[in-house]
């Protein structure tokens, strides 16, 4: 058993500072073995100029944020999962989730399906959908919109993994995506950690709302815990990652020895 | 615009005769452009002695409840789609629908996911998910446990389907699996149409307790019509199955050519 956790806030668009100061008190109120936050935690997230972004985007390797993270990883022996802007050698940006270690390394998801004007600014991601083991369990993960389309959870499922860490900045209502996120878990015996931002954000005279309702969701789609749409907190719960891994339900059925990839499309 | 239809009832194991009675008289109900009826919807469904079904499967060619499904497609100008256990010349058993076409012709879909003790008398599907067209719009089948996997309605959408049509016969919960065709519904943006049956059976001392609740579902997931878990009766609801075809929901995203297969295990 260990415990898992999200952290719920609103970001400042741009407010770097402000908004690391806000991610260092909030990771304060728990005690976790997995740490997951927003999508773009440090930047927030409406950007449809590349050259505004650019400047705010960062290395995974030395980064503010990601420098944070890691020393929060080491410090506190957790996993992190937390979503921001990295911009590469070539300052090329991608959407990105790093997921660091306590010993220190630490790897980069690059979100694989991009949302509405996330277009204009990030690049398609090319990490592909991983999974890393830490202390005995196996995490892999997603980001945001990539909650729509079932590949990318049943692809970390296929690849090992017993949680997925999604940071997110959903727009879609909690009625919509709260639902898909029990049915993921669900229909690939798995663990997900939602953690959803709330608030708005306005861009070139366009407003979006998020929708918070950040949640800890059972391999039977049950809800562990949960966040209201707007308040800025930190949510836990405890659940068996090993548990995940026997994929039988009775002496005839197992959901993924049932499956037949030579039937489907992919 | 179109009316679709499924009809609900608990057949009679075994009793083919009682169970056409019943089908015949239900089917009147409802004036349809597409049937759809459980799973099994002649033989009853558990069987777990290979020999016991086998007299009461049928060649889908010249058997009596595959003719009768012909004759109705014919004779009301409608496409139906029922769940029957096929023989074929070389006595394999399996878990079929017959998919029958207003002109007389008609194909058959065999279940590709065997749930439980089918497994005993069914060999596994052969037939994969396919389409077919009829009056401008398109249907593929999948039939009960195929639910399950994510990969069943995703395949006959990506090949075209504007409707699934999905016999069934749940022992799930409704709470589980009615939820789940929503989302299959949303993932694809597909209408589902689920005929599910409802009272129980028993073979060799083990009692299965189907759930009834069939019901009609719109591409946007939500419930156009449904039956209650115990009632034998016709559910029928009008959508527009060409609707289902635009995938793109804003300028930047289209539900298909976001998918990026390149990055999914299958």
């Amino acid at each position: 058993m260990i415990t898992l956790a999200a952290i719920q806030y609103s970001p400042v668009r741009a407010g770097i500072r402000d908004n690391l100061a806000t991610i260092d008190v909030l990771t304060r109120t728990v005690r976790t073995d997995l740490l997951v936050l927003p999508e773009l935690a440090n930047t927030g997230y409406f950007f449809t100029d590349r050259e505004e972004l650019l400047p705010l985007a960062e290395d995974p390797e030395r980064g503010a944020f990601c420098s944070w993270m890691r020393g929060y990883a080491a410090e506190h022996q957790t996993v992190v999962v937390g979503g921001f802007a990295e911009r590469d050698a070539r300052d090329r940006l991608f959407n990105a989730a790093l997921i660091a270690l306590p010993d220190g390394s630490a790897r980069v998801y690059r979100k694989t399906h991009l949302f509405y004007k996330e277009h204009l600014v990030f690049e398609p991601g090319d990490s592909g959908f991983f999974v890393v083991e830490w202390a005995g369990y196996r995490i892999g993960a997603m980001i945001c919109y990539d909650w729509r389309f079932p590949e990318s959870s049943r692809t970390l499922a296929l690849r090992g993994a017993d949680v997925i860490a999604h940071p997110s900045n959903l727009v879609a209502a909690a009625s919509l995506w709260g639902p898909a996120m029990a049915m993921r878990a669900i229909e690939n015996k798995v663990i997900v950690v939602t953690a959803n931002r709330a608030g708005e954000e306005t861009s070139n005279g366009e407003t979006l709302r998020f929708t918070g309702e950040s949640r800890i969701t059972g391999m039977n789609g049950a809800i562990l815990s949960i966040a209201d749409p707007t308040e800025a907190r930190g949510i836990v719960a405890d659940a068996d990652p090993v548990a995940t891994r026997g994929k039988a339900f009775n002496a005839f059925n197992d959901l993924f020895a049932d499956r037949r990839p030579d039937m489907y499309e992919c």
